[in-house]
């Protein structure tokens, strides 16, 4: 149980988003079932989920070391999208269908238990994103979820990606705040590690099905965060929120 | 009236705050009328107002050219705020008076229409800021007002002031969109001139009463923005929201 001192002391929580409040795989999964049944495509959901997700570091990279014109996130998930397509052999769709299916990205579900939890911890602390994904994409996530941060910020605005300590450090500036008065809640261990090594305070939340059963628990050691929690609102429980 | 052209092609909403969404003058006028009854103290709200209100790029110009520690924004107003307290002859105060007073700055209420036509325009379009004032300070009133922005930015973001071009244009950029694409709402025709000038589209708020009554409303052409209109409401009512 974390201290009473530790409520006082937090004044804002920032979230990891792709996993911790969103359900990605499960909400791509359940698109590309309905995608192949309408289509009379046999596909293979799960393994198309976790391929298009595998393929946008590689595609970053692709578009930063080949001088790609800058891209868009929509044709960055395009670009991933169009050699799965052909990998999955489902040919001769519609341009429509296929830009509709693209989009799956802005529609992410959160986790049953994120906008409940959210709304109960929004009532004591400020909360908002700190996620590797594009602002542009956060926004459209969120408009959609109906997740009401105090404001979104993405590791884009401080031209690092998280785990550099500049992610966490710019938030807590940003938001006018000691680094330990900023919490980072996340159901990744090693983001969760930079935070603390970074001065700032540590949820851990437990998103065990983040990429689908039979895949072990991440391993973390015994008090080495300040709360661990199965969902947000046992989150806002242990924060008093 | 915009025609249905322009509603369909922007995307996004971005709010000047100071003025525009908040009613900062009559938020601090109404604060010091209180705290003078209080106090017993003799004041005149409105040029105290006015007074720190106009402190405030001084002080921060002080803060730079000095090369004082860089300063909180409450530390800014502060500074402030104490030779506001000797100049009014306002004495003997306890400190936690002077602080509760200089917290007056995320305590600005919005204009009486904002919330709802905010609530409106928020179904049809992303709805952002886009302030010269201080991030933090941001959230703290957007937060307390429940304005349910789907992003808060701030020029402090793109490290230039507006009128900058880079401030509108490295709006349009985070949200993914083209520059007319993005709508600038806001009270002050500078404002909506520079955003124009950087490709953006402009509605102009009527906010006659920002600098108190007696003062010559500001001097805009006929035709000079794609929208006109007295409030927030009749915004929604223009953009189709």
């Amino acid at each position: 149980m974390p201290s009473r001192r530790l409520e006082e002391n937090v004044k804002a929580l920032t979230f990891d988003v792709f996993g911790t409040v969103v359900d990605w795989r499960g909400s791509i999964i359940r698109e590309v079932v309905a995608f192949g049944a309408k289509h009379g495509i046999d596909t293979d959901p799960a393994g198309f989920a976790d391929a298009w997700r595998a393929g946008y570091r590689p595609a970053m990279q692709r578009v930063r070391t080949e001088a790609l014109p800058w891209l868009k996130i929509d044709a960055l998930h395009r670009l991933i999208l169009d050699d799965l397509l052909v990998k999955y052999d489902m040919r001769g769709l519609a341009e429509d269908d296929i830009d509709h299916l693209n989009r799956v990205w802005h529609r992410l579900d959160p986790w049953p238990d994120a906008v409940s939890g959210l709304t109960r911890l929004k009532t004591r602390y400020i909360i908002t994103t700190l996620s590797n994904g594009k602002f542009s994409l956060l926004i459209k996530i969120s408009n959609r979820a109906r997740l009401r941060w105090d404001c979104s910020l993405s590791a884009e605005l401080f031209h690092h990606d998280k785990p550099d300590p500049e992610t966490y450090l710019g938030t807590a500036d940003l938001l006018g705040i000691a680094p330990s008065e900023l919490m980072l809640v996340a159901c990744h261990p090693d983001d969760l590690r930079a935070a603390r090594a970074a001065g700032c305070r540590t949820a851990y939340v437990e998103r065990l099905l983040e990429l689908g059963p039979g895949h072990p628990p991440p391993r973390v050691e015994e008090g080495e965060f300040d709360v661990v929690a199965s969902d947000f609102v046992q989150l806002a429980d242990r924060l008093g929120a």
